[in-house]
């Protein structure tokens, strides 16, 4: 079968893989669609970042060259013999995380992690081997293209838990990529009244109010958190970080009320020049997500198939896996105006 | 009568000045003592760092040169004419802190406070003029020496408070400076199980250790973070970083479990060079505490009134007021043994 796998920087090729033995605790997904996600074009821009290069990683137990992609759904093909609660022709979507499982799952992830397709073999393929524990039935109302978009949603609907928002709260999302997308998509979710999105780009801020922000600041224009406290006075109650740069980092901080809480979703590159009176100052707290626990993936499957979660809106492409480095890496290094390609794996499933 | 007045750094001068006339919302406190706090410290060493030098101070409408110290206590010697619930006998402590009263006390300080005794004249003398919601009146078992430690155990308090300590946790101080030793005081009274102290001064360790920690590292001696992990495997649930410094803002945090929270309580002279990824890859929350709210400084009262909370050990001298140079700002600044200063202003009362 054909898969995208990872050689190294901007060496992603499209090529002839065998498919794995299925082990009597996995399933067989015959991919039907994938999401390039944020991590997976930092790799491939300036991979590794999480790709075992050099030694096999722990959980996964392989090492690159891998086939790459972490989002990802599609019908089961068939499954191993200690499987008990899936059967072949169940429309699955894949939790990607593998931890350690040694502690309660809102812990479990800070003994370490690995991603299937970073970490060892993943979706941008026909068929993907995983462990039955990986893998959520899709409720009727959600098409196999919804099932790619529950890895994304998922961080963002563990980024809303962990903020405890409450009915009614204000918030400012600091970033429309992707997953600040699916934070204004959750948020709105969980009845925030108020949502302000800020970014630079005016393509990701018109995008941005499709999806649920009330409010659109570029912050390349206006002072940002002077425009934050022109709509709410005190600033917001909840504000999420999802650029990852110390100038937005400061503005969340400065940008929310005192006692509200600063939600880190991003991923720094480096470290920032920062004093820590600006908290002692403002009295804002600081709180941090990666990735989300089983139940958070369990929940967003449940209100993606309620409806309350919508994040079609975030997909801008649909490509086929040969056009996959040019149409979808090259595309979304280049093109602003592109948020979630979807790549279709197996035809029309 | 003399008071012991700040004309700027270096420049602490006792000597005489009139008493004010009282104002028709105000208590007329005779102090009986004083302490001296880090933050008179810092105006006399690097100062000024709150004193109004330059335009009277918005709260006080008062200006430099300003009579000195705001954790004081004493007997109230007359009240102003609107004054209903305090009368001339009454023995009370002083709560310094002045806001602008516009919002719920669990936000109102950030919306900027001054100081009595810091942004207005305070109780390095022998007669305070202090608004009537300023001051609380002292339960039968406590003296008025006690009187004066009310305000620095409150920042303990208010610290421990904002922290959620549930009983049994664990914790770490770190820094143990009089506002560390207090945080100890304040733990231990909440419940925590283990208090593991820090610091670099074998001296101040040793008093931490007198007033409940529970385990001591020297920092400078082994890997803080490595002792406390030896201790505690997974990390303390609550850290408070009471150094003010970047390897202890480091610390406290890599110290701290996931979903554990880290509590400034320190004043950090400037910016640090940090990656926010610390808290992504551990989980760890950041939230801090200044001063403290009128209900938190009623509950210092209470809970030293019951005798759960015992700062007593703290003082490392009494002394009086003409000699506050040499023996009191001097002496802390030199001699890392000292740690709470008590200045007698009023002969015995």
């Amino acid at each position: 079968m054909k898969a995208a796998v990872w050689y190294g920087q901007k060496d992603l090729r499209v090529e002839e893989v065998e498919v794995s033995p299925l082990k009597e605790n996995e399933v067989q997904v015959r991919v039907a669609w994938a999401g390039i996600c944020g991590s997976d074009l930092h790799e491939y821009e300036e991979g590794p970042v999480f790709m075992p290069s050099q030694q096999k990683d722990e959980l996964t137990g392989q090492q690159t060259p891998l086939t790459m992609g972490h989002e990802f759904a599609g019908i089961v093909e068939q499954v191993g013999s200690q499987v008990k609660g899936i059967k072949p022709g169940d429309r699955v979507s894949v939790n990607p995380t593998l931890t350690h499982g040694n502690k309660h799952e809102d812990v479990d992830i800070y003994d370490g992690f690995s991603f299937i397709g970073l970490h060892g073999n993943g979706g941008f393929t026909s068929f993907a081997n995983v462990p039955e524990e990986n893998i959520y039935i899709l409720p009727e109302p959600l098409s196999l293209q919804d099932g790619a978009l529950v890895e994304p949603m998922a961080v963002a609907v563990q980024a809303v838990k962990e903020s405890n928002i409450q009915f009614g709260d204000t918030v400012a999302v600091f970033g429309t990529g992707p997953i600040g997308l699916v934070t204004i998509v959750a948020a709105k979710a969980a009845g925030a009244s108020r949502i302000i999105a800020l970014d630079l780009s005016e393509t990701r801020l018109q995008k941005a109010k499709e999806m649920g922000a009330t409010d659109i600041i570029n912050s390349g224009e206006v002072n940002p958190v002077e425009a934050i406290k022109e709509l709410e006075k005190d600033g917001v109650d909840i504000s999420f970080e999802v650029a990852g740069v110390e100038p937005t980092f400061k503005q969340s901080i400065e940008a929310t009320k005192a006692r509200g809480t600063m939600v880190i979703v991003s991923i720094f590159a480096g470290s920032i020049d920062w004093n820590p009176m600006q908290l002692t100052g403002g009295g804002v707290k600081i709180t941090s997500t990666i990735a989300y626990s089983p139940s958070s993936f369990q929940q967003t499957v449940d209100l993606m198939g309620t409806g309350q979660l919508k994040p079609q809106e975030m997909i801008t492409d649909k490509i086929q896996l040969d056009d996959i480095v040019e149409k979808g890496f090259e595309a979304l290094s280049n093109d602003k105006s592109q948020a979630k390609i979807l790549v279709e794996l197996s035809g029309e499933l």
